[in-house]
């Protein structure tokens, strides 16, 4: 088998390294998840459950790929931020996609059992990725970016909140959208306080606000002196949370996460 | 929380379409799998068990997308050839990559438990992927790149052979190595015959020609008429061989798979 | 001044190099040549004199860049073919396409004058430009997009014709306009013969079927023997011809052209 | 002539729109200039007939364009900045491009006679043109590109100089290259006092600096009232400088320009 003959089709691979200075988000989704999350039971109008799932793979993610310095997820899409300066596999977008998406079904599916412990996987669940560009220097834009996320966790949640209250309370799936079309959002927090007597305000966080997973520091005792007194460090950790993303919020007390 | 203000962030997404009237190949590659092969111990040089749940998942992800019409795959690559004139996701690049790759991971660790029953998986196995296109029409370059594809197992499979004949009889990976450098591929089939007996040509096919998967047609009994004589049916059915890929071979019997 | 303070942003450029396997045409158009035509007095609905200056500036591009193989123009637009295995500049689009259109457009001006010798250029005129790509290996698609081309030629010349000649017969521009809308094009030859006493067929080839540039060879008689007999030689000549681009007309001649 | 015959290959053009949030570069470049200066005889080491018109041509450029906000050359080379929220044909490159080439081509050529009244052009001048992006908001790449390319102006102006007082007292080109080759900066201000009793920095500022071009505002008499007293209104003006391009000189004093 000569080799020099098929030669020359190698390399017809596109050079597709992403522009330099710029944040790279890789944003993941559950491919048909309105029918995966109704064949797997969840509960409606929230489930913890597939929640945490979802959470507890984008910590691995994170642990995975040091680059990685932020993350933000909600429903079935999670966005991984890449530090504007990564040269990981020399900011290929093929290699940053696809390692991520792989990454996070592969855990996805060998976590499943760990919080659907009577349930097995009806079919091979799957992600598809997409992968954005932020200019840096400078924070703004990808801070903008999450915060965009962010109103369309509290839009969608709402809404769906009011649409599975009305279902449950009777109506068909159909009849809940048609109620609420041209709704807003204020109207909709008063529907839910008027007929259903929920203080949108008080439902959990991580419904709400989605959550946001970034590197803390965390003092721990790793062991006790001669005189029983605790010798602590400094440690890295990833930690869950479900603040608001804005700049007054979250970002005041974290500003280190997103410099350069 | 006033929705225009983030919303001049959105769609920074780029057009991501890839070219008409070409081939495009997804090539997927097992991430670190020298590492994932060791620690969950795969037989060398050849083991069974990991190619045939390489190709269990490569025919799920031929049923799962109907516009994949071949695939060719070695070791831990699998390369999937959507046909020149699909339309799937308006053919963006992101979408054909991260969902060929995420269903591929997904079967994979789904099916793990099939083909290694005894073993758990010791961490999430992960796939990094790339895209290539190959003008059409006429199928003359995806054939050449087939070809190289399959080249690569052979050249690749022979002297790994080798390299663990010689290993297994008593040399160190790195004194194989350095035994089998510069040498030509007749010489290393000489090699396994004179010192190991081994006629290369006479090993698994699965080893020596990669697994090409296409669906076929066959014929099937439905059900038999009153009179007892079977209603025969033609069905589309994947089927895998280990063909040789060259223009005299596979393609002579299956001009069909590659025409436009 | 210190070079490494700046040398980071140096190389900020992409990887713009055309896939291979690709014909690559790269598109001229006239910017603004409506005002451009009216401002220098060219006839209509069609004069000689731009479109030879067009034919012209053309003739100059394949003589500077021999990778292109074609060109075929009209009215104020020129496709330039570069074969398919050009490694002109590593196929990088933004030399193409800005070597292409510069060269034209100085060749534009410099011989403004030979085709309009009683007239100034009165503002600097330019082209647009774009690069397309059609997969060989083979000609079909590239044979395609000329005839496309040349079928939008035909298309406007035979509006244009019909506009003008009820322009110049009185009516407005609108009114022309509004007149022809939603005709089909045996109507407009009808309205051409029945009022205006034209067939359109026997119009000039160059106003109905465009120009197309190649290279031709032809027997020169280059001296003579002593004998005075003529010694022949081939030499390479640029060609205009106004044929029609189809398969059994121009191509037939010349397959050769756009073979590989 | 069937339309739809061939209507398939139209739109085989790809999305170019630059990416939003960036500044954009053209830059173009003399082509072949080395064998254009000697062929017209331009004064080495530096001759201010065609920078001048380089400058005249980017004047132009300016005029057309209003979205170019800044522009900066020296020798052979322009690059123009389009300001970071241009939407100047959707930031479409080949659009960016072409016009830019095109345009100033057409300029050189027209122009050429004013700069050069004895001269006519030998042959087309041509330019090839690149296009970078520089994430904004916020300038400080696009202001450490400029300073690039100015530290590249200087660095080559003293070289160039330094070659060219050898040559005009003696030596060959190849010598002179030679004697320079490996000299810094500081060595070659000593050569050029010491041999030639050339102090570089009384150079004129346009051969040590470039040229900038950019949009001022200044006051101008547009004509006298009743009483005679004029009356003054403020006018954009394209101006030209050499200044140092350094944060503390002239985007001191031009902060605006490159501001958002």
């Amino acid at each position: 088998m000569a080799k020099s003959e098929y030669e020359y089709v190698r390399e017809q691979e596109r050079d597709d390294r992403l522009p330099k200075f710029n944040w790279i988000v890789v944003r993941i989704n559950g491919c048909d998840f309105h029918r995966f999350s109704k064949i797997h039971g969840f509960d409606r109008p929230n489930d913890e459950r597939p929640l945490n799932l979802m959470n507890d793979c984008a910590i691995s993610v994170l642990e995975q790929f040091p680059d990685i310095v932020f993350a933000y997820g909600f429903r079935h899409e999670y966005s991984f931020i890449w530090k504007e300066t990564t040269k990981f596999y020399e900011r290929r977008e093929s290699k940053l996609l696809s390692l991520s998406v792989s990454f996070f079904t592969s855990v996805y599916v060998m976590k499943w059992r760990v919080f659907f412990p009577e349930q097995e996987l009806a079919y091979p669940p799957s992600f598809d990725g997409r992968v954005m560009c932020f200019p840096g220097p400078g924070a703004r834009l990808i801070r903008d970016y999450l915060s965009l996320r962010q109103n369309d966790c509290h839009i969608f949640n709402q809404k769906n909140t009011c649409s599975w209250m009305l279902v449950n309370s009777g109506r068909t799936e159909s009849e809940a959208e048609e109620y609420l079309e041209g709704t807003q959002e204020s109207e909709r927090n008063e529907l839910l306080f008027q007929q259903f007597g929920i203080n949108y305000n008080n439902l959990p966080a991580m419904f709400r606000k989605g959550s946001s997973l970034f590197r803390d520091q965390e003092d721990v005792t790793v062991k006790l002196d001669d005189g029983g007194n605790p010798i602590r460090r400094t440690r890295k950790k990833i930690k869950v949370e479900h603040s608001d993303l804005s700049r007054k919020g979250f970002w005041r007390w974290h500003p280190e996460i997103l410099s350069d």
